[in-house]
């Protein structure tokens, strides 16, 4: 784990509750720094997890990272939530070498806005994922055979459990924030609704409380070509199966704007008339030849599944979301982008205008950006998103609005 | 040919040019009522055409109907243009007991918005569609086998000059108007830059002058799903393939909200985990049944190709829209729809204003409907899209305003 010897105390200036100093926001902006190199840990949970479909699946292996320092109160740790093909590895490099750092080091380390000289980041790879935790790749200890097929089916309440298995394994019983964006998102506002008594502060990026039939639609298409390549082509047909799907997952990530402006219509140099004679083709391509050699067409199946049962008001409300969201004692921060139309803001607005009706402390920031539903993941971003999140995580309740602020990106 | 009898003639009444009465938009609205029983009519060119790609395809074979009566001026003549999965069985039936009409019999007919009264309307179903002109499934005479893949590309500028050829055959040489929709909307637009002296009115519905990289992209996806079915299981796995493609189409033709309004995250009652377990997947499979069943996958391929490379700037100013649009002499109406995504109104604002900066007469309406893409296919947008075709096809062009108007749907 590294920053560890940077760390300053948490107590040391970070406010803590509604009405105390918001002093530590108009401090000089810190440089930014890396978290360095940081190593993978694990967990095993030999009794496994029941999970919400109501299968007992034993035993779990659980792999996690963590940035930053642990108060000895234990009360400064962030939960962040990967998304769909994200895992544990959100910031730092493994190796010195490395070509990438982890997928929010944008966000992740000193002086950034999750600032691990203040805070104690924890993010743990999800069930069905490919990157340590036990998925469909994992061998099945009935049988000698990896899952497969034969994984029991997993929803995003599973993925809270399986946290709240590291968290406790950490001595750690309340988060001080849990933050996520896509299927991020969900798992952050499924914690603040799950657990209410253990999160004090939730941010909830580019997902609303349940996801829609457009999203639904979307991963059955993407699921059925995985199936449709594995039945007519077996392993390899499923490679190309999980190509198509991450093709369409991948532009269901973007906007018009922006593929206009990356792309426009311009021509693939050696053209081929049925597979790339436009740029935007080859970089489709592209872009799903890199991923089929990192994730895994069972581990799609099983976490797109999941999206589309993620539902709140049903698990927690019998369908009616404002039962659902009476549970939330979290101060909440939703933030939504103008060109998502995969998580559009619509859908985060139903749930802030639930919850504002509750009387809850929830804030809708919606983003003018062009770049669709990954603008988390843009650096072009940052200027924008950066001091949004920092004055939620650093500042208090009273120095918040509840009214939904538009920021213009400048472009 | 049907309601030959009870057309009147086309000069009684109908305002012609710039400065005419518009008497007629005032006249009390006339009860509508159908063509009818048509028949499909065909022409043969035996020496074929010489397409865009430079490849000459002979024979081709013609199908197109025709609704209301040419007059002796043959001065009332309205071609309409069909979409991609359409053909020239517009209005009407085949026969008395046919399920459905026409696909635009909503418009389609005496008193509606192309009033068959008045107009002489034609419909030709282009090249590569499987509606009775020449396709990949047509006999290659040089083989005695289907075209299959050895069938030429095809361009927008082929479909005109297909029309072109029928218009020649019924001694037709200028259109009182051209109307279509999403590709037919193509084709409309195209016939005012290609052929500027034939066309006095184009209504371009839904379409752009050029194929987004969005558009773009997700037809890829979807030739690809076809070619891989096609590569990994045949024939059948082409008919898989193009339920698949399908799908992602059908879902592009719609918006979030009308999900919503359909079908919400309710469940089916049969749930087949790894098939469907929301009705917004039965509704989805449904569709694509029937669409296997009466479209083909070849000609999927073909089409779709033809639409991504329509771009107007390209083929008649070497890049340049404005110069492109410079040849057109029609006074034009373009129609949007606000939750459309795949053809925004945006890329029709791009082409209104190079047009009304050029000092020609066009319009723009943008409708404000949920319905998406395939809001001008959709009974409950009628009542706003109807006046507004009546309008611009019986008034002058003094009746008109250049200033974009939004028309707001009662839902």
């Amino acid at each position: 784990m590294a920053a560890e010897g940077i760390a300053r105390s948490p107590g040391e200036g970070l406010p803590r509750g509604r009405g105390e100093s918001a002093a530590a926001m108009v401090a000089p902006e810190p440089a930014e720094g890396s978290v360095g190199i940081v190593a993978p840990q694990h967990l095993m949970l030999p009794d496994g997890l029941t999970l919400a479909c109501g299968a007992r699946l034993a035993p779990v292996e659980i792999t996690y990272e963590t940035y930053g320092t642990l108060a000895p109160t234990r009360d400064n740790v962030i939960l962040l939530c990967h998304a769909l093909s994200g895992g544990s590895h959100a910031a730092g490099k493994h190796h010195p070498d490395d070509r990438k750092p982890g997928w929010w080091d944008l966000y992740v380390g000193p002086g950034k806005a999750l600032d691990t000289e203040w805070f104690f980041v924890i993010c743990v790879n999800v069930l069905a994922s490919p990157y340590g935790t036990t998925s469909p790749l994992s061998i099945n200890p009935a049988t000698g055979e990896p899952y497969g097929l034969t994984f029991p089916p997993v929803a995003v309440s599973d993925w809270v459990e399986l946290e709240r298995a590291v968290l406790e394994q950490l001595g750690i019983e309340r988060l001080y924030a849990v933050v996520g964006g896509s299927t991020g998102g969900m798992r952050a506002f499924e914690w603040a609704v799950r657990y209410p008594e253990r999160v004090q502060k939730a941010i909830v990026i580019a997902a609303p409380a349940r996801s829609s039939p457009m999203v639904i639609a979307l991963n059955h298409i993407q699921r059925q070509t995985i199936l449709m390549g594995l039945m007519q082509g077996g392993e390899q047909g499923a490679q190309r199966g999980l190509a198509l799907a991450r093709m369409l997952g991948h532009i269901s990530y973007l906007s018009e704007d922006a593929l206009w402006r990356k792309f426009g219509r311009e021509a693939y140099p050696e053209p081929d008339f049925w597979g790339v004679t436009f740029q935007m083709e080859s970089y489709l391509e592209y872009k799903a030849s890199t991923f089929v050699k990192r994730f895994d067409p069972y581990c799609y199946l099983y976490i797109t599944r999941a999206m589309d049962t993620y539902d709140l008001a049903a698990t927690y409300g019998e369908g009616d979301l404002s039962r659902a969201l009476s549970r939330v004692e979290a101060e909440m921060l939703f933030i939504s982008f103008t060109s998502d139309w995969l998580f559009p803001p619509s859908g985060q607005q139903e749930a802030v205008q639930t919850l504002q009706a509750l009387g809850k402390r929830a804030q809708h920031v919606i983003i003018d950006s062009p770049w669709g539903h990954d603008s988390f993941l843009v650096e072009r971003v940052k200027p924008q998103l950066k001091p949004i999140l920092k004055a939620f995580l650093e500042g208090t309740a009273a120095d918040q609005t509840p009214l939904q602020t538009v920021e213009s990106l400048a472009l």
